[in-house]
């Protein structure tokens, strides 16, 4: 009975050996991630068009929730870039930023999307993630993270902008660029170039200064906090709010508040699809770190339960105050690097952050946007990678094609419809290959028992017997494919009095591949032609013989493609010695 | 250059060798179909809600066209029952029945779908009607038959009655049948039951006469041109119209009309997707009937010009008063029967359904529309056919979920939900199959070179050698599960050191898959474990090579799976007396 609840709450299994040891490494964890979270939190919040607290917020409980629900040691669960952005991308067709509606619609949306990761979670539809093939994915990220960056300019430049498309954004910022603020200018354009070096150039400076690798690379971590405290001192300092620096400004001093998404109809409609493609978005980043973290120590991370974690996590999001969450990469390799062991060490980051929440907000009054803008653009520009499609290119043009797209779409429409077509698009060119499954006609190699294509090798053939290798599993997409192949090798050719299918690939046969070699069955029978099947594997022989089928065949289903041969050929004497029919 | 335009223009290539025999056959063809299509033509304009002369003007240019630019020699192109249905539930939703925009809008479908069709043709995307499974399709045409069959009660009942559901259909049927015309009920039930026979009883009654079973069969379907005949003599004798028998009324005596469709954007956009449904329907319920029918005579039609033909027969509607239209099942089978040789007979066809249109419209004055409704309620009550339950529960559970919802969904919500939800539930399931492929653990069956499941023969395995056999391509869809498995495999067990994948049933690898390859590689590595491929399709190599996949391979490729196993396995002495590794 317990194992049973264990096994929808995987907290009551770790909790029970919970050491001492492992206190200590999760509480180190949970302090070095609690410092890199601050900024960024509050940055995704900007890009998500909300306050600065909400990301804050949706930090807290979710990442409680996750540590009770979830199955990874190490993934940090709150908010991420891409999510943020398809956040923003999704409520600002239904609200105003800045209203009180907008951050309603957050909440419903963090419901909608927790709802929809829960029931997939229960009905253990994790396999619907699959719908994003990686190149999909790999095109989405790359494209999503230009999006992201280009957002983040207005904020830099200190103009006004808006937009959801590259064309969008860019025309925003053409229209108001003369009004840039040149103070904003400086501190957006030093704090990037900070930021850049200190990706790039602070851990082999530190490396080369006698630090472990390791710690070198988390040091850089706390490089936005840095950032953060030197802009926020220089604006207080100077005044430079009266120069017209745009600063975080108040930031309720509470633990998450207790809020109510909405739950009227035409908001809950208008947000499903935006829900369902974050949920799947999200679902997806999170799994890949998951499941890369949870190998490293040959443990296992178990999908289903992972969409009730952050499900969990994302519900908890709508009721206080946060918005649609998931487990995000960089904060999770941090959590990793340091040395988290259980899912504690996210209590105890949620610990941290609610501390920072209740004492730590007065503190970023002077914080200039413009320096989150510059840890938002550092972060997202090393998601870009456009090799994607260069290898794509050379590995598989229906791969290339999908990708090319997906950045395209993303681009030029927004979020939602690129990574839709992606979808779709993926899906079809890979029911469209199978569609027209590799077909070769066969003769046997002299000599030998074996069968081979007769364009690539030299073979032996019967003109009055031609026989059929279909390499893929027969079923609705490519059924009528085979009876097109046949229909037209025997409209030119009177000669052929045997047919013979090799099903040595074929996996599966489904109801209309059954129907259509009914068919083909029924037509070569009133043309008087044979039709035989050859090396059918059992599962499949199984199933036709419970549709009767073998019963009407005008012919026979031979073990091997040879032993066809024999009982069909006419053209030779067999090699036992028995005269062919 | 002639053969060029000849292939678009498949009538250049047929009219040269027209000789004066198929000349005789196609004219005998064409005076029966136009007797049969006159009542039928006039009943699918009720059924689409459209005024009768739109069903003989959807009969006469679209025939034209398509024995222009068609390939079948039997098809008849006409308003047929489905797609009336799905025209009617279409503009519906856009117009009121009766008005003018009504009739508008059913050009407007008409020109999308043709469109729409002509489109697919030039790109040959004719591979899209395989969205369609056989059981989706078969369902569809079941459901389909019920709700026409109980959309046309009113008109047996006389009363009025709307609905595009089987639920709201009942609910105006129970609402208004305390209003039930006598007259009408006895006209429609008469002609019903009448129909009926003609269909079971007539043509044994015949044979048992001794005509031929062919003529018998074609007699037949004069049966609604002799009830059409009786109960207009019967109204007009009678004065029934008096006594409240709706009839057709003034047909305006015309060949047809120069129409305009609409334009408008807003309709356009409302009527884009139900046109692209009746497309795909339409271009399935035509293709099947010609290849039917063309296999019967070893010819061979070809599917993208198939969409061309319809393409442009429907864009002929648009532009005369007609309304989607695609090849029927029955007219084409009685054109088939009946002798038809060429296209030519359709346009004989057309030619007498132009004289019918000038010539005989006053005769129809008096035709009840309870008449009408009986003729189209036997013709769609033969095409409904629960078996396919039967036979896909017998064969395979995912094809019986498909028919099920197609069944439900479309009696429940309408043609469009129904047949959507059917192809997305179809493509879904098969995705979902093969997400899961067979992988089968292989040992080496002693003293042979084969390997088979050690699950289900008695084979030799080696502990320290785990081999995977995976029975599917490798995809996106699929990609993450292999590595799922070998997780599973390698997270309880340390005692492995060599993986081997078996890939002869391998027949793709697609980038996704190449990246999961990837991951897994660098995660075996660094666990210390060998990853090793055998039995590679060339194909499939080629492109591995081109990926660099295999110079960062943490182990080998081998030929063959025996090659591997005296490779690696460390459990024995392969038999050539060679110390294992």
């Amino acid at each position: 009975m317990f194992d049973r609840i264990g096994s929808f709450v995987p907290v009551l299994r770790w909790a029970r050996t919970y050491s001492r040891h492992s206190l200590s490494n999760d509480l180190i964890a949970a302090v070095i991630v609690t410092i890199m979270l601050i900024p960024q939190s509050l940055a995704y919040a900007l890009l998500a068009g909300l306050p600065p607290e909400a990301g804050i917020y949706a930090s807290i409980v979710p990442i409680l929730l996750y540590a009770i629900f979830g199955t990874s040691n190490a993934l940090a669960v709150g908010p991420v870039a891409v999510v943020s952005l398809m956040t923003a991308a999704a409520i600002g067709q239904v609200a105003d930023q800045g209203t009180m509606g907008y951050a309603v619609a957050a909440l419903t949306l963090a419901l909608l999307s927790g709802v929809i990761l829960l029931a997939m979670g229960v009905f253990r539809l994790g396999f619907l993630a699959n719908f994003l093939s990686h190149p999909v994915i790999a095109g989405f990220i790359t494209a999503s993270g230009i999006l992201i960056a280009a957002s983040q300019l207005k904020h830099i430049l200190g103009i006004p902008a808006g937009g959801h498309t590259l064309v969008e954004m860019v025309e925003g910022l053409v229209t108001n660029i003369g009004a840039t603020n040149p103070v904003t200018l400086v501190i957006g354009a030093a704090a990037t170039a900070f930021l850049f070096w200190v990706r790039k150039g602070l851990k082999p400076a530190l490396v080369r200064l006698g630090m472990p690798a390791g710690a070198a690379g988390v040091a850089t971590k706390a490089g936005p906090v840095a950032a953060v405290f030197v802009t926020t001192l220089a604006v207080w300092a100077l005044g430079l709010e009266a120069r017209g620096v745009a600063i975080v400004g108040a930031v309720p001093q509470s633990l998450p508040p207790l809020t109510m998404p909405s739950l009227s109809p035409d908001l809950l409609g208008a947000l499903l699809v935006p829900a369902l493609l974050i949920s799947i978005i999200g679902f997806v980043e999170s799994i890949s770190v998951a499941q890369t973290l949870a190998a490293k120590k040959r443990q296992r991370i178990d999908p289903d339960q992972e969409l009730i974690g952050l499900g969990a996590a994302n519900i908890g999001a709508a009721f206080t105050g946060g918005y649609p969450v998931t487990g995000g990469f960089a904060r999770s390799v941090v959590n990793f690097d340091a040395g988290a062991e259980t899912p504690a060490a996210g209590a105890f980051t949620a610990l941290g952050l609610g501390i920072a929440a209740v004492a730590l907000t007065p503190l970023v009054y002077f914080l200039p946007q413009a320096t989150l803008a510059a840890t938002i653009i550092v972060a997202v520009l090393s998601l870009v990678d456009f090799s994607i499609l260069k290898k794509t290119w050379t590995y598989s043009k229906a791969d290339f094609f999908a990708v090319a797209a997906t950045v395209i779409l993303t681009l030029g429409f927004g979020v939602e419809l690129g990574v839709s077509a992606g979808v779709v698009l993926s899906i079809m060119l890979h029911l469209y290959k199978t569609s027209r499954p590799h077909v070769a006609e066969v003769g046997v190699v002299p000599g030998t028992q074996h069968f081979r294509n007769i364009n690539r090798h030299r073979v032996e053939t019967d003109p009055s017997l031609l026989t059929l290798r279909v390499d893929e599993s027969l079923y609705f997409f490519n059924a009528r494919f085979l009876d097109d192949i046949l229909q037209d090798r025997l409209a030119g050719d009177h000669g052929i009095s045997n047919v013979v299918l090799m099903c040595s690939a074929v996996n599966e046969i489904d109801y209309s591949a059954l129907e259509s070699l009914e068919a083909i069955n029924h037509r070569l029978k009133d043309l008087g032609v044979g039709f035989h099947l050859s090396e059918v594997k059992g599962p499949v022989m199984d199933r036709l013989k419970t549709a009767h089928f073998l019963e009407e065949l005008n012919g026979e289903v031979f073990l091997s493609q040879y032993d066809a041969w024999r009982a069909l050929s006419r053209a030779r004497h067999v090699p036992d010695g028995a005269p062919a029919i």
